[in-house]
């Protein structure tokens, strides 16, 4: 676990994919980053994920185990765990190239 | 559930990417099928899978919740649920074009 609080354990990574495991712990953030790729996210975890976007506007994401969702390449935001309780899980698929 | 005690929800395709998400019953088989793209495989589940391939050879693939995996396109094969208690979840993302 990071000093922020969350990890990404990298499972794969080819000339097609990435897949990274997240987990942030409850009070923890994946700090401002930027996409360079399209990717899915598939929760394994419900529950909900605070993303600040990098123009400042802010949304709850509703994590629901087992149901993906994509986004397109270019995204820039943090993204906070503020429950107290449980950590917030989700694999990363990224299409690389 | 099909009559072969599986089904595929394709939750989300685009130019990018189709994902599906598949449950498996016990006892219940997903047909043989090709794969045209390469896929990664996000378990939801711990369990045994059964993976006869197109030259009949089997293998037990040993699914751990979270834990993803990547095939190449090409690969020929059905998949069984033999457990007598719990069903096969897993997310297939597929990597289009």
């Amino acid at each position: 676990m990071s000093e922020h609080g969350s990890n990404g354990e990298v499972q794969l990574e080819n000339e097609h994919f990435r897949v990274t495991k997240w987990t942030i712990e409850p009070g923890g953030v994946i700090p401002m980053h930027r996409h360079d790729y399209e990717y899915v996210v598939v929760p394994l975890v419900t529950g909900t994920m605070h993303v600040t976007n990098a123009d400042g506007t802010e949304i709850a994401a509703e994590l629901v185990t087992g149901t993906s969702y994509t986004r397109p390449a270019g995204q820039e935001h943090q993204v906070e765990n503020r429950g107290t309780q449980d950590a917030i899980v989700f694999v990363e698929v990224e299409r690389l190239s």
